[in-house]
């Protein structure tokens, strides 16, 4: 994240970014855990065989096998979407802090076919598009960041502490933070906050969902069998 | 949280508000289930042995005894304090949607005695109250939250979805959630959060150890001999 | 627990036992905490309503209302079982140790009606009944049981730490834990330690769903709404 | 782990063993998460800055970073040091069932060097070594083991289940499992569970600190900084 200099625009973006920092296990890793219950000597097993062991575990629901894969994420995403990030209390952070830095001013704003009109009444509502809507939505909270922006920058001139001055920023700034999760954690968030749809209803902001998709192209491409797993046995967490 | 009307004035505050809800457990208990261990049968104990028994567990840090006492609270907090809160993770949470419901207009406004000022660099600062610079900030941070607020009612009443007009919301929009915790979970807190200093060095933001002074308070007053053992030893989790 | 005399028979049960020694919350807490985030003024509400929230966040697996209620239960059962038990990590444990106190020599023996035949294999067996092979195992038990503990007495008496001494004494010695822990993690106990089956298998041992059914009875008398949400939506955990 | 074969000795061990399967991130790593907090570029850093900033983090008890870096371990140790470790519960285990394998019929016995004789009373007492007395208890436990071990199959051989037939096996049994824990959650064993004392009292049982020794020397070496500083700093959790 590099800082706004003085005299220049504030920045805006309109998406997040995962970047995989590092990764411990592989499938394999999930059959050798697994099996030391057993005793059966997997480290010779074909690769079918691990398959239908993977398929096994997230059928019955044998989740601790998936507790050995570790994922370090890198991400940037706007501060509302990292507070329900961290709702997911199995998982360990570090984030860009308010009091020990200047707050990058880059700021998320929707993009235009993000649905932002909300039609119906609580618990059973609908998001539609509507683009006359949406570029007065987009202008209107343009001008709230700019204008927030300018307050904590002469606040700061003036000598007050970062931690008093980015009171007034507001929750759509962006925000870095490194998370460390293992595989089973990440099935319970991409159960919850994908717009992809399994056995359970999932309800994510779209926010959200851009986040998680871009971490299950990774983990997709990371533990291509559990992954096929976890999709062909209805998006449950095991 | 009243709702703000239309027409009607932002309200500000500058404190938060701890209630406790429910408690789980006194002092006794502690012993109770701290010496299952040992098969002493500690229902007959004098009190004195009591708070024997307590001041060991401490100061050994024999800590599973502690996490039988179990408190709820429900906590009135801008939201910045509420996010370091919920780093807090060996805990249970439920807050006020932005995405479910209209928030209430209501922001954190430092007092003014509170120090704004920061002096010197990082890690290695302090904070100073001047008041010609906390006058100027207090107006400036009023007039911020307004213009949020209005740029909010305008984005609802255009039809914009409340989860996407809430982005612009700044952090120190008051907020509630309910907190459920034990008092082992509850010394860490005390330990990190809290302007009182024991044998570890603890640096909270102003507006968290406003928060954390009320619920010791209450923990003084429902766990007389724990918190008192707490003091004694330094303030260090059990 | 009381503690074998000098010259006493050693002890036999087949069954485990379980005490509510307290309880934090009820079905009304649910709502309390969880329309925190609508702001719905729950208080008012009809019963009906109640149990409609209820069976809406069961289904939906809207689970953080459930970590809101907590309950203190007394255990005693096999150091087999309490080791399976004590795999379920959202909880908070303090049990007998077999370092600070003399272990009671009091042995689990299955009931007649257990089965103890194994017939298949790995991964797909069942059990069943066997009077003659139940009777045989159940005097070569008592016996095994009876001789470890003549041993672990002859080590004692000799000076030997009971630390040391305890290292022979069988996984079926009956031990006594306290066990504090929210109806959330309940129902994930529930829905793995029963032989109650649901939408996912689960394939408790036999000594564990004893334990199970005696906590389902206490939850179904002080949470009725919630439990019968569980079982009528699969019990599955919310 | 290796069966006994029918015929065969039982086997007995004085020691556990301790094998690195995994490990994610090093000493570096815990300087780029907890920067990420002040924006400083730590990438370009000095091996000595690298050093100060760790020996702050510990000193200040900054935890955070220290949970980015994990290990997997598999572990071999008696069964009751197994209990003792699975207490740890910020970590992730899967274990030898004896439900789903026979139990190889290996057994842990204390070396000649172990004190074990107990002189004092309870929470004020210390081990001493006998020879004469550790001679007898040498010979008593191994044939306890064996005692339990010929029952243990005589119950299989007449179809009893394993799960029941276990039921009879002593605590000592040997048995293995993976674990994986962070480094925090490291620190946390290291300063509980290590007969190296620090700032706080520590009172493992000596079986559990030969893994803590074994698991320390690991740490060690693949995270210098970070041991070093643990080790200066009191040996204190951060």
């Amino acid at each position: 994240m590099r800082k706004k200099k003085e005299g220049e625009a504030v920045l805006f973006t309109n998406t997040s970014e995962v970047e995989l920092v590092d990764l411990m296990g592989d499938d394999r890793r999930l059959v050798e855990t697994a099996t030391v219950s057993t005793g059966a000597d997997s480290a010779t097993w074909s690769d079918e065989r691990v398959v239908g062991l993977i398929n096994r575990l997230m059928k019955d629901r044998h989740g601790s096998a998936f507790e050995h894969v570790y994922f370090t994420f890198k991400i940037k995403t706007p501060l509302f979407t990292a507070r329900q990030f961290m709702r997911h209390r199995m998982a360990s952070y570090n984030e860009v802090s308010g009091r020990y830095r200047l707050l990058p001013q880059e700021y998320y704003i929707p993009p235009y076919d993000r649905p932002v009109m909300q039609i119906g009444k609580a618990m059973d509502y609908e998001f539609v598009v509507d683009e006359k809507i949406g570029a007065m939505a987009n202008v209107a909270m343009r001008g709230a960041c700019e204008h927030a922006s300018k307050i904590y920058e002469q606040l700061l001139d003036a000598g007050v502490a970062r931690e008093v001055a980015r009171m007034i920023i507001p929750v759509n700034v962006m925000t870095e933070f490194f998370v460390t999760i293992n595989l089973r954690s990440l099935f319970n968030l991409m159960s919850l906050r994908s717009t992809e749809q399994g056995l359970f209803p999932s309800h994510p902001q779209f926010e959200f969902s851009q986040v998680t998709a871009l971490i299950e192209e990774i983990v997709a491409t990371e533990m291509p069998c559990a992954y096929a797993a976890f999709v062909e046995h209805g998006r449950v967490q095991p």
